[in-house]
């Protein structure tokens, strides 16, 4: 079969297109023929050599959606162990789910894994309630863009989504936030005031960290509470730490300033604001099987509704696997990158 | 009216009677006849010199249970800036409530500042939801035996209580925790696991901080978080934190190793576990009149049906409030200490 090879830690140039042995599924996992699969930022530091403890070569890709083999039925699988970025995968049953009929491979795929991690941060961590308002920070990402989305549907408001650029705040406004922020404002805190009548942020969703998450928590309101998804050194926009939950949020440590976006909290000042900061990180819902199907459901039904669309940023064949790692590394992606490991580079 | 003054910070012993005249209230604050008001933390604190900005000489004490001169109405207050160690005090009318028929002024007295302390941290911060688990530290204490009752009251389980001897133990149980555990114990996160069936524990309400606040956070189910009421030094109980939220829960910072009880977190802590942790001060409740009153009418309605009852350990005379500080700097009180403003010494 034709997979995207990493034989060396590296750029990425270091991703290539070989013909490799078809995996042999073990017990607990059955063979998908891949369809789509996508890039996380988590696949980034992987290819960058985050994860010192990586059996090279390797095929990298969390997610991957397809036909099982065993009996033709369309699904969408989580893969901890990578596998993705190649025809066929070796899938683990317990994070397997079927795709409902009439949702597309690519709105499934988007929705399992990113929408898995939106629903965790605003729902398992957060917390949230209809009535509160919503910040998220990197709105226009892949998860930011389904976090916008699913807080609407969930009643939260006012919606804020901080996005980097003009373009990137009119697709945020575009998907429903009732207002959108540049991340980089010095008036960051005192603009997120504003934007929910003074009152404060109830609840922000986070995958930057550093100095956003920090003018993010000095917005909160009394019980509000910020949830933190990953975070990025904003120095060296390709080595990112991930934003999705499949990968280590609390990463290896080996990136050169790769923890820069991690901040430290007292529960001194959480007590002097009545305010509170969670983690999330989607292994706590892969782990368990029903709370994953679950949340497959919930935001299945939604897509079902027209109230949660994966945005699709490009789909690019195997052999633009390393192109599409730069353009996510540099940001200039909206959405969802995905791979369409049967189309001919 | 006689009232207990503080000229200079000091011990308990700094706290003696006197013969002073009646304060003449300020628009929005109304005068209430003070039956009983509460010994606290913070009284602590200020008692020992940890608020310099205190005007001397002060009467302490930052809740009163009596009746409102102008109407003769039973009352319960919120004293921000202290008074109640007296036979009256000006009670802002924006924090107080009428005490219901049928509602003894200990009880009312106990539910309103420090089962509204209770309320906050399970309900309004830690957003329990029934059928989660419950670990109180300090479970004896004012707050804490409150926090238990109210716990099992909104169908935690299992509900666990942390307390320092046998004696308050037996106690904690006696109150309704299905266990109690000892802070000390160096197994304290494993037994917390076991006590919740190992899945780990869902909510922590702390008002202890340090090593046990740490114990506390490493015994986290996934999506459990850990409410910080405040902080006590383990090395000079006498230099409380406040466990109650009238006073200031980051302090001044004045006392000798007064943060040592603060603890600090990492995202990148909070993101590997998917665990939260928030902070709560009840002055975030006193300043919102409607949620004051809310709070207020929830607590008195669970007591009025027998399933909150504020433990009373002692009720002294005004001549006795110093002994009082040292049981309660001492830790060998139970529940709630009184100070009947109307005994004789």
């Amino acid at each position: 079969m034709r997979a995207v090879l990493l034989r060396h830690p590296g750029g990425p140039d270091a991703l290539r297109v070989e013909q490799v042995p078809e995996p042999v599924p073990e017990p607990g996992q059955s063979l998908i023929d891949v369809t789509l699969t996508g890039v996380n930022f988590d696949d980034l530091d992987q290819r960058a050599g985050a994860h010192p403890h990586l059996p090279l070569p390797a095929i990298l890709g969390v997610e991957a959606a397809g036909r099982r083999r065993a009996d033709g039925r369309r699904v969408v699988a989580l893969l901890r162990q990578g596998g993705g970025y190649a025809e066929v995968v070796a899938a683990p049953d317990a994070h397997t789910v079927e795709i409902p009929t009439g949702l597309a491979d690519a709105q499934a795929l988007g929705l399992f894994e990113q929408g898995g991690t939106a629903y965790g941060a605003l729902v398992l961590a957060g917390r949230l309630r209809p009535g509160e308002s919503v910040a998220v920070t990197a709105a226009a990402g892949g998860v930011g863009h389904l976090a916008v989305q699913l807080a609407v549907a969930l009643g939260a408001s006012p919606v804020i989504g901080l996005a980097s650029t003009p373009a990137k705040r009119r697709f945020v406004t575009g998907l429903g936030a009732d207002a959108a922020l540049g991340p980089a404002d010095p008036d960051l805190p005192a603009r997120l005031r504003a934007a929910t009548g003074g009152v404060g942020v109830d609840l922000v969703v986070d995958s930057v960290g550093g100095t956003v998450a920090r003018a993010a928590l000095a917005a909160l309101a009394p019980f509000g509470r910020l949830v933190c998804l990953g975070w990025r050194p904003t120095a060296a926009p390709d080595r990112a730490r991930p934003a999705t939950g499949v990968g280590d949020p609390a990463g290896s440590g080996a990136l050169p300033g790769g923890e820069a976006g991690i901040i430290a909290l007292s529960t001194a000042e959480l007590a002097h604001g009545s305010i509170g900061c969670a983690g999330f990180w989607m292994r706590h819902v892969v782990d368990r099987r029903a709370l994953l199907c679950d949340v497959a459901d919930r935001l299945f039904a939604l897509a079902a509704q027209g109230r949660l669309t994966v945005h699709v940023d490009r789909t690019v064949p195997l052999a633009d696997v390393g192109a599409a790692h730069a353009a996510v590394a540099a940001r200039t992606t909206t959405g969802k990158v995905l791979i369409d490991v049967r189309r001919e580079g």
